[in-house]
C-alpha cells in the first residue's frame, strides 16, 4: 500500500490462543463456560521493543489472526489502513466458511467476516501502539493525541450467577450465588467495598423482568442517587421494554439493549425518556446511520474489539459527538491488556460521559505481571511507556497449555447451560 | 483539565501576524487584495524542539491566538481537548464583539467565535504535532497513525484574474490576465507544464454561468478525460445550478457550492447526478447532520483550519466514511506550513478519493526555507521529523514588518474590487 519508511520495523509477531477461567455468570443465552478463549498478540520490533494486544479467541478469530501475522513481519508501526490488510490476509488463506453474510448472532451482535477482521485488527493495532510507545518512551494515550483526564471511571458489572460451575475441578471462587435482588445487592456491596465502584450495571435477561426491575430498585435503595443500568441483551419485546422503562425512569441512567434490533429500539426510544444504550444493534460503522436516523439509541457502547482498535474508537467518538449521541464503553470477558487499552483510549475522549463497563473483576487470571486494581471505581491511566503493562510469560504459557489440552474453541453459553438444564435451548427473542 | 505528566513541555510560544502578497484572483465577492494576513505560530519545547503552525490572520484570529499563547507555556504536547482551552482563553480576555452568533458571512461560510477558535486551534495543534515530531524524530503522519500513501495529489486551482493589481508598486507576476475560456485553458496548460497537475478546479462565480460552463468545456477539450471542478461559491440559484449541472454532467467530477445553503444544495442534489461538494454549507461538525440527512452534499471539502486541526480532519473523515460521503480538501490562501500539514494528514486518510485543492502555486512568498514543488500534480509526504519543513526567519521577519507597516488587518475582496470598480458591492446571492 505504501513504502514502509518508518524507522521501527516489526521483526516478529506471535499469536497465542489461550483459555481463561470464567465464573458461572448468567445471561439470556445461558451461562459462561468454565473457560473462555482469548487471543494474545505480541509484536516485537527489530530493536526488541515489545507490544501486546488481546482479542476474542474463538476459532475464526484465531484463524484470521494467524493468517495476518506473517504479513506484518517487516512492516512498520503505522496503524492506519490495517483493516484492508487483515481482510486481504483473511481472504488469501480462504477462510472459506467466513464471508460477508451474517453467520452467527449472539451477544456481540451479528458476526460477519468484516466484523471478525475488525476484532483481529484491534489486537494488532493495540500491540503496535504499545510497541511504538516502548520505542518512544511514550504512553499509548500520547500516541492518541494525549489524555484529557488522569483517571477513567468504570462501573461495577453485576451478574446473576451460580455459586459454582457444575463440573468437578472446574474454576471456583468465593462469591457465592446471586439469583435474586438481595444477592445482586450483596454483590454490589462487595464490589463497592473492594473497588469503590459508584455506578453499577446488572446483566439481565435471566429472570422475568419484574425480578430484574426489583433488583434495580433494591440497588437504588442500597445506593441512592448512584447511576444504575440494566442490560437484558435484547430479551424483551417492545411493550415489555416500555413497562420496564416506566418502572425505572428516575432510577436507571439508561437501559441497555432492552429489545433486539434497531427498529424495535427506535420504537421503545420514541415512548420513553430513559436513554437507550447499545452494544448489539450498533456494533460497526455501517450500522450507525439507520440507528441514528431513527433515534434508536442515545448511548453507543464502544468496544475497541468490535470497532477495529483505539483509533477507530476515537473515530466512533467523533461520529457520536457529531450526532449528539453519547459514548460509553462496552466490555466482554477480557484480561489486563485490553483493560489497559480501554483505559488509555478512554482517557483521550473528551466527552466520555458514563463510567465504562468492565468484566475485569470477575477474571481471576491474567497474562500481565501486575493486574490492575480499581480504586474509587476508577483506574489511573499509566504514563509509562506503551500500555504500561508487562507480559507474564509463565502465565501466558500455562493458559496456552490449557488451550492445547482442551477442545474448547469458542464460547457457547447455551451449551454450558445444558450441562445443568439438559432441555435448555437458546431462547428466541423476545423472550418476555 | 489533567495533570500534565508528559515529558515534553512547552517553554515558549510565539504568535506572529504577517502579510503575504497575493495575486488579483477574482471570485464572487470581488478580488484578492495585494496582501492577505496570516498568523504564524511557533512553539518551542524545553528541549529546544520547534513546531510551526499557520492559520488565518484577520484581526479576530490574531486576538484569540494571542490570548491563548501564554496559557500554553508549561503545558505538554497533548493536543486532545485544545478547543475547550482556546475557547476559555478567548472568553477570559473578553473578545467582546465575538460570540456564538454569526457575525460575518463569507467564502469560509458563516463566522462565529467557535469557528474562529477552531481555526486558531488548528495552528496550535499543527505546531504541537510538529514539535512532538521533532522531539521524537518522527514525521507528523506517524503521529496520526501512519501514512497510507507516499504521495498526495493536488489539483491545479484555476482563477479568473487580472494581469495586475491596480496600485503602483503592488505585487505582480508574469501570469497575465485570464478573463475568458481561452485564458483559463492557457493557465491550466502552464499549471500542467510546470507542476504536472492532472485535475483542475476553476473558481467561478465571476462571470455569467454560460461563460464559466464554456471555460469548463474548453478545459475538457484541452484535457480530455481529466477531472474538472467548478466552484462559484454559492453564486447561483437552484434553477441556474441545475442548468449548469445538466451542461457539465459527464464533464465535471463535481460542482462545488453551486448555490448557497444546505436547503438549496439539497434541492439541486435531488435533481442532478453530478456530485455536489462543499466548503461553505458544511464547515463544522454541527452543520453535518442536517446536510447529510437531506443528502445535500456528496463530497465534503475538509480544511484543517476550519475543523480544528489534523486530528479533527481525521474525525471528519470518519464521519464522512460512516455516512458514505466522500472527502476531499479545501484550500484558502496559505503558505508552506499549512501545505505540509495538509499533505501529512492527507497521507493518513485511506479513502481520500479526490485530488486536494491548494492555492499554493499562486503564492510567491513563503516562511519556510524550502517551499514545496509539485511534481506530477502531487507532493511526496515527508518522512523527516515533524512536518519536514524549516522556518525562514528572515522571511518571517520581513513579512511581519510588512504587517506592522500596514493597516491591512483582514481580507475584504469587495473593498479590493472597489479600487477598480467604485460602485461594486458584495453581490446578494444568488447572483445568477
Amino acid at each position: 500500500m505504501t513504502q514502509e519508511t518508518t524507522k521501527f520495523r516489526i521483526a516478529e509477531v506471535r499469536v497465542t490462543p489461550i483459555l481463561i477461567s470464567d465464573p458461572p455468570l448468567l445471561n439470556v443465552q445461558g451461562v459462561h463456560q468454565p473457560y473462555t478463549p482469548r487471543t494474545i498478540i505480541e509484536v516485537v520490533t527489530e530493536h526488541g521493543a515489545h507490544g501486546l494486544g488481546e482479542t476474542y479467541g474463538d476459532a475464526d478469530y484465531v484463524r484470521v489472526a494467524e493468517a495476518f501475522a506473517p504479513d506484518l513481519v517487516g512492516a512498520g508501526l503505522g496503524v492506519n489502513g490495517l483493516y484492508a490488510k487483515v481482510l486481504a490476509s483473511a481472504e488469501r488463506v480462504q477462510v472459506s466458511d467466513l464471508d460477508n453474510r451474517v453467520y452467527a448472532e449472539g451477544l456481540r451482535g451479528s458476526r460477519t467476516l468484516p466484523k471478525v477482521c475488525h476484532s483481529v485488527v484491534s489486537a494488532f493495532e493495540v500491540a503496535m501502539l504499545d510497541a511504538l510507545g516502548h520505542e518512544l518512551g511514550l504512553p499509548v494515550h500520547a500516541l492518541l493525541g494525549g489524555k484529557v483526564r488522569d483517571r477513567v471511571e468504570y462501573s461495577g458489572y453485576l451478574f446473576y450467577r451460580w455459586a459454582e460451575h457444575p463440573g468437578p475441578g472446574e474454576p471456583s471462587d468465593d462469591w457465592g450465588a446471586a439469583l435474586d435482588p438481595a444477592g445482586v445487592v450483596a454483590q454490589a456491596q462487595r464490589f463497592a467495598r473492594d473497588y469503590g465502584f459508584t455506578s453499577f450495571k446488572l446483566k439481565g435477561g435471566v429472570f422475568e423482568p419484574a425480578q430484574e426491575v426489583a433488583a434495580i430498585q433494591a440497588l437504588h435503595e442500597a445506593f441512592p442517587g448512584q447511576p444504575l443500568r440494566l442490560d437484558p441483551n435484547g430479551a424483551w419485546s417492545v411493550p415489555t421494554s416500555l413497562e420496564v422503562a416506566a418502572a425505572l425512569e428516575g432510577i436507571a441512567e439508561y437501559l441497555e439493549d432492552p429489545t433486539s434490533g434497531t427498529a424495535n429500539m427506535a420504537e421503545v426510544a420514541k415512548k420513553t425518556s430513559l436513554p437507550l444504550a447499545t452494544n448489539m444493534c450498533v456494533t460497526s460503522f455501517d450500522e450507525i446511520p439507520p440507528a441514528f436516523a431513527s433515534n434508536a439509541v442515545q448511548v453507543v457502547l464502544s468496544d475497541h474489539h468490535f470497532w477495529g482498535g483505539l483509533r477507530a474508537t476515537q473515530d466512533l467518538a467523533a461520529v457520536c459527538r457529531t450526532y449528539g449521541v453519547a459514548l460509553s464503553m462496552h466490555s466482554n470477558t477480557h484480561l489486563g491488556i485490553s483493560l489497559a487499552a480501554m483505559t488509555h483510549v478512554g482517557a483521550t475522549i473528551p466527552d466520555l460521559r458514563y463510567a465504562c463497563d468492565t468484566h475485569r473483576p470477575w477474571q481471576t487470571e491474567d497474562v500481565i505481571t501486575e493486574p490492575h486494581t480499581f480504586t474509587e471505581g476508577a483506574l489511573t491511566v499509566s504514563d509509562g511507556p506503551g500500555l504500561g503493562i508487562e507480559l507474564d510469560r509463565d502465565s501466558l504459557a500455562a493458559l496456552h497449555r490449557r488451550w492445547l489440552d482442551s477442545d474448547v474453541r469458542g464460547r457457547d453459553d447455551a451449551a454450558a447451560m445444558r450441562r445443568v438444564h439438559p432441555d435448555w435451548v437458546t431462547p428466541q427473542l423476545p423472550r418476555w
